[in-house]
């Protein structure tokens, strides 16, 4: 928000000047037609007035917020409920097929691996051809677009046309993937391509402030309609992608989570699946004692080994991801042969859970959804003591084994699912983790409460009733507890509560999602956080629980001192040497350097268009010109015709294009165009071409090797040079020579954009409020002031790395070198001073050296 | 956070450095001993050693957050349970002995009206004399504290003694009266006053930034132990209290709102209460069928009215109270017998209710729980078609009247408790309105509920079961929807939810509770907003749901442009005349008039001990004894001694009351002595009495007419002119005449504190974003720059005044006048390029003169 004003008030002054044009343009004219027509006396006159009317209405009721949410609710619904519905069709495919071929097991395994091969395999490749940003889950990249960073291609149809089909498919071939995650980043999508279309009808969508709470709001949307769940999915969203939530936003997100929810349970009454509304996966435990006091004993067990369990998945998946990247050999086959690994990941894995197979003691055949059902049975499946007439009726016989027990079963199913989860969440296709892991809690919460069940036949309470454990109390449990755990989130207990639409275990869902939380936020980031640290997206992390150091570690000692700027006065020549010597994306403006007052801070792209703007051929050209034009009066035209060639060929794009060429492999970085592209881009529309070249140039060289940069700057400066000589008649020399008086000018900023008021923080800022201003502001760096003064600067880098540095050195690091100096108010306070006494010295030296007089007078008038 | 940086920077330091020598104080000396016992051969050497390293350990584990949160949750719920019980004990008193008079009308009448008038007067007057900051709610008070304003004596012991003892008493009377709001305000001070304990351990909660984290944290332990709904408490507080909220703070509220909440059932369950942990009001609704898609209208009727009745009672609340404040008659004789209008009030409340009287028509005998428990009940009331039998047992005979039927009762009872409420919320006795307008919800559901059931008496579903209509789920919805209305929260639902342990009703509550938002959102504020608006506590109003407008108002429409400064140069003279010409708190400091670039802001105090100190007798007899002392060597202990008594007369301490007491009738300014203390105090450490009183008297004379004001302050410094003639031998004349000279003095500002970076908007910042920023980092102002240049100021005033003329005004005010001015980017962007371009132009001819050369030079080199 507050990192790019700059872009913003440029932007907003041209969105609101076209919304002002359109205005004019637009409004009178609807109203025009309907105005005569309420005078011309036709037939059906009324009638069309009324349309008009009732058009224009609602055309104005488009920018209200609560349209946009209900569309938007209600698109997400039905692409839910349709992806939904395919899915079920996919896998009842998948069955039909294998309980078809029953007479051949060799044909029922070739048909029970092919097909979710195939269907992984054209998912990944459909992703890869139609849009690689749909791979993945999508809630690290909505967190980072959430901060307020721009994520190219990540919201647009072609990304949505990937990410529905690929995650069906993927869904669709049983694989253990999850919907949550895709859900988010589709309704995000949904939410962008919707503001894109209403505002066709007006102007209101063009917002960017706007655009960001529909997205929150959207993200909630996300999880709503994936799960019914309308309360879980907000407040899961914001656990998920926010830092700081705005308050306001909240009704945004219940009112489109409810109504795409609703939406989304009555498609289910229509289509006759449900008979009413009720939860997704419901649960019919008893309400007068949902457990006894002296069960929370294996809740908080449940809790903290789900804790642990999180950390390892988190810790697993990475490192799967990191060792594929790792290993160069298999890399670069997989690179060649992108659809290889899922396809092989999906054999080994549907192999594994070949029901006839070793399915068979892990309940292979049941898919995500049904595994889901089992688990949450209201029945107990240990056999117990006396009542042993249980009978495992249904898609429960899936769990029982004749020659194994309930237990084997069950610890089978956690194991294998675990790494195959971890694993198969690492496929290039549009997948989330949330659902495997979900499972696998579930899993682990029915062990424990069969376990229970089994050491407690008739229950712990020993008084007047006999109330069994109830083992499915204990899988809601561990979903909730494995699926916190993983996502470092304590929504998950809103949502399992949902799902299953009882609320009776929430003290113990409560304390096992808050202990799994804390043993698995002190192990492991994460698996979003995970992510964004793989993929190396632009992102800072959070301060950790209650480590006390980051109040005392001050701007002061992570800032950077040594920085460059830029001077009012300063000539381009100094201009060159600040692009020359710092990478730095936004220069800081000061007054002067010895009074070093901040007056704003300049992009360095501005600083690059000045000083070729100033260098350009043009202006050398035109300055010739005005040399010549006093001496000879008829060589104007000459000139003049000479001076529309130069332009023609500098600008012309094949000139242009033979110029670009032979850059690149000079300064070699081949893959570099699309990231040179947008400045060139921006200064493009002034026309000069090779203005828009230097400055692009000017602004990618420093991420060279700084020695080298200068002198490829002037072999390629040499090398245009050489291009122009056909343009005009200055010899390379005398151009070199008109160049450096070039540079002892003084810059003229006036047409430079300037951010007149970049933030700004004080020395003593302390750590901790850093972080706060920079996640409330989504800032990417801030200046250090003091009285005005510029002291210093911090960025995203220098932050990421101070809160790191404190986190993982826990004991030792607790202040940094330069905090240990610091000991008393005292020296702080005098080097404020000093620097204020300084500034008014000057001021009392240069401004007014008579008026320092008075001062003086009196001490003169003492001897007296 | 931002706006109080001087501060923070100052105590931080010297909170640090205390630290420090703390540390340096501390830590060697428990380690000694231990170490020196390890060598020492004693008996029980060991055990000493060991019972040392227990006690450092638990010491340090003091400072983490997760042991406050516990005490903390523990705390209150040991005070929740035991205020529940009192409350409980006490109701039992009226209602026992209430039924053993039931011989004598009369005597029922007495006891019935007696006992709750005398608990209320005793809570309003107990109230009054301890601290009359406990009054009312107190989640307003909590918003605005969490804002980052400072309220005095809100977070005190004897606050929270008066809050406890005195919402005992208001709830044991049986009047219409909650717990909600007091129970955030009793948490919150409970975290401040554990904070300050635990603070004797370690200097872990000195930091202010983590207070009010944990005062976030307490907000949801307030709520989450009253209801024993850990979930719908974070949720419910974030929403009251929070405009933005930090996720990482989420954390804390569900772990301490669950702890706290988990400990308050287990005390049921402890006390053979409750033989498991569940509910409060469980409910038994049916699992399988919990309501038909057809009764959602029902529902949204539900929902609907909800949000007018909830506005209504908002409305009503703030009509009442200001009734009371207009007329005079009754104000001034109510503000001379504080304890008459709450006897009044109560007398009329327990007059209505009294059961054999006009209370049976309403179920007057039923206190607020047993209201709740019989309107959630699973049964039908009225008498349906065929199966007559149904019976009123218990507690739920108080709904039948034998001459009227269930409808009059709920009708009546509504009508009655709706006003009761209204009125009984505005007794000066710690209480919260959220239980009254719950139970009224409540019974307006049941109404709902049961026309439905006698309405469709077999169900709305005619497929092959029938599902009879549960008029207690229409309860719940209603509950939930007018809660929501009048405190503008959607997690109503989820306190719905835990409060009956049952979620089967999640969408039709959703659905009731959104549109109940939404209705009563565009009429009313919230009645937390409400009551901030009445006391007028320093509060930023919400910006409302989807107001366009807001987006195209800019900070330069409504910044103050005249705004005083102080320039580095300035005399002290000029620093006078800002003082008098206005009231800022903050004034900025600008390197000079003409280039106005703004350097820090000095606070309004600060400026005023400048003047002071400068103008002050100490320093003029220095000056004079500096005078004298090379003049002649013997009068020096002379004078010295004349000072020494100057000194002591003035700054002894009767000799100040003695000068303080006719200073204040000739300010006019009677109560405010406490709000003068404050500035004095801060400077009075210095020693010079004197001083401060000026500096004080500075401080407060602008919130006088400010024709009278310099009047005043000549008064005033003659006055003390005259006290000083004693001291010394200046005439009159002559002092005035050295302080004139004085004033001619250029300031140092080297003994002032300067905020080095104060917060700077630009002008084109819209107004979204400034509300966004103001609320985001707690401002109270902002400067507006532009390129280094001060060129207005943004206070909470403009911002309010901004935002609440857009919000009236929709449709008129879109624009204010001054944006209809602009209407494309070139003019601003011009006047940006204009300021840059005077700065430039004027640096150009300061500063180098000479160089300016070269540029000319070249337009030289033309003609040649």
């Amino acid at each position: 928000m507050y990192g790019r004003y700059t872009q913003d008030l440029g932007t907003f002054a041209k969105d609101e000047a076209a919304r002002l044009r359109l205005q004019e343009g637009d409004t009178p004219q609807p109203r025009r037609p309907s105005e005569l027509l309420e005078y011309t006396q036709g037939r059906c006159a009324p009638c069309r007035v009324c349309a008009l009317q009732c058009q224009r209405f609602l055309i104005s009721k488009v920018g209200e917020d609560w349209v946009f949410l209900i569309l938007l609710g209600l698109v997400m619904a039905l692409v839910s409920w349709a992806m939904d519905f395919a899915i079920a069709t996919c896998l009842q495919a998948q069955k039909w097929m294998y309980g078809g071929l029953d007479t051949n097991v060799l044909l029922q395994y070739m048909a029970w691996v092919t097909y979710p091969t195939v269907l992984i395999t054209f998912s990944a490749g459909f992703t890869q051809i139609l849009a690689p940003q749909a791979v993945g889950s999508g809630i690290p990249e909505m967190k980072t677009i959430l901060r307020g960073v721009v994520l190219k291609e990540y919201l647009t149809l072609k990304t949505f046309v990937a990410k529905v089909i690929g995650l069906t498919c993927a869904l669709g071939s049983g694989m253990p993937l999850g919907k949550e995650g895709p859900f988010v980043h589709i309704a995000s999508m949904c939410a962008a391509l919707l503001s894109r279309f209403l505002s066709l009808f007006g102007g209101f969508y063009e917002n960017e402030a706007r655009n960001i709470e529909m997205l929150a709001a959207a993200c909630a949307v996300g999880v709503g309609c994936c799960f019914a769940a309308p309360i879980g999915g907000v407040l899961f969203s914001i656990e998920v992608t926010s830092t700081f939530f705005a308050v306001r936003n909240y009704w945004r997100g219940f009112f489109a989570a409810t109504f795409s929810a609703f939406i989304f349970r009555v498609l289910a009454v229509w289509n006759k699946d449900e008979e009413t509304i009720t939860a997704l996966f419901k649960t019919r435990f008893r309400l007068d004692f949902p457990f006894d006091l002296q069960e929370l004993p294996a809740f908080a067990v449940i809790g903290i080994a789900s804790g642990f369990g999180g950390a390892l998945f988190v810790y697993l998946n990475r490192k799967i991801v990191q060792f594929m990247r790792r290993q160069k050999a298999i890399n670069r086959f997989l690179m060649k042969k992108r659809l290889l690994f899922p396809a092989l990941v999906t054999l080994i894995i549907s192999t594994l859970t070949f029901p006839p197979g070793f399915g068979q003691f892990m309940a292979g055949q049941l898919t995500q959804k049904d595994t889901l059902v089992t688990l949450f049975d209201n029945q107990t499946w240990a056999k117990q003591g006396i009542n042993d007439e249980f009978e495992y009726l249904g898609i429960l016989e899936a769990w029982l084994h004749p020659r194994s027990n309930v237990f084997v079963t069950l610890v089978v199913f956690i194991l294998m699912k675990f790494w195959m989860s971890a694993l198969a969440t690492t496929i290039p296709v549009p997948c989330g983790a949330f659902m495997p892991v979900f499972v696998i809690g579930a899993a682990f919460g029915r062990l424990v409460g069969e376990s229970m069940a089994a050491w407690f036949p008739d229950g712990i309470h020993t008084d007047s009733n006999t109330y069994r454990i109830v083992p499915g109390g204990y899988a809601v449990v561990g979903a909730a507890a494995l699926s916190g755990a993983v996502t470092h989130t304590v929504s998950t207990a809103v949502i399992v509560f949902e799902l299953t639409g009882q609320i009776s275990h929430i003290l113990p869902v409560m304390i096992a999602v808050i202990l799994a939380n804390a043993v698995a936020q002190s192990l492991q980031p994460s698996l979003y956080d995970s992510i964004i640290r793989i993929k190396k997206l632009p992102y800072l992390p959070e301060l950790g629980w209650g480590h006390h150091e980051k109040y005392n570690v001050r701007v002061e000692d992570i800032m950077v001192r040594d920085i460059r700027y830029v001077t009012l006065n300063c000539k381009y020549r100094d201009l060159q040497q600040v692009l020359h010597s710092t990478k730095m994306k936004n220069l800081p403006l000061v007054e002067s350097a010895e009074s070093m007052i901040l007056l704003g801070s300049i992009e360095r792209t501005q600083v690059g268009a000045l000083l070729s703007t100033q260098l350009s051929p043009q202006r050398r050209l035109l300055m010739l010109r005005q040399k010549v034009l006093p001496e000879d009066g008829h060589r104007l035209s000459d000139s003049s015709i000479r001076f529309q060639i130069s332009t023609e060929t500098s600008s012309g794009t094949p000139a242009r294009a033979a110029l670009r060429k032979p850059l690149k492999p000079a300064l070699k970085r081949v893959p570099s165009s699309p990231a040179d592209s947008p400045p060139a881009g921006s200064t493009d529309h002034t026309g000069i071409a090779l203005k828009s070249l230097f400055c692009a140039n000017a602004a990618t060289e420093p991420t060279e090797a700084q020695g080298t940069a200068y002198h490829k700057a002037k072999r390629v400066r040499i090398s245009i040079v050489e291009e122009m000589i056909l343009g005009d008649k200055m010899t390379p020399a005398e151009i070199l020579e008109w160049e450096e008086q070039q540079l002892d000018q003084l810059v003229d900023f006036s047409s430079a954009k300037i951010d007149p008021a970049p933030f700004q923080l004080v020395e003593h800022t302390s750590l901790h409020k850093t972080h706060t201003i920079f996640s409330l502001l989504g800032l990417d760096h801030a200046f250090v002031t003091s009285i005005g003064r510029l002291v210093g600067m911090v960025s995203l880098k220098e932050l990421r790395k101070a809160i790191e540095g404190s986190l993982t050195g826990k004991g030792v690091k607790v202040r940094p070198p330069l905090a240990s100096f610091r000991d008393s108010t005292a020296s702080t306070s005098e080097a404020d001073t000093t620097a204020l006494r300084q500034l008014w010295d000057r001021h009392q030296h240069h401004h007014m050296p008579r008026e320092a007089g008075p001062g003086g007078d009196e001490d003169d008038d003492t001897p007296k």
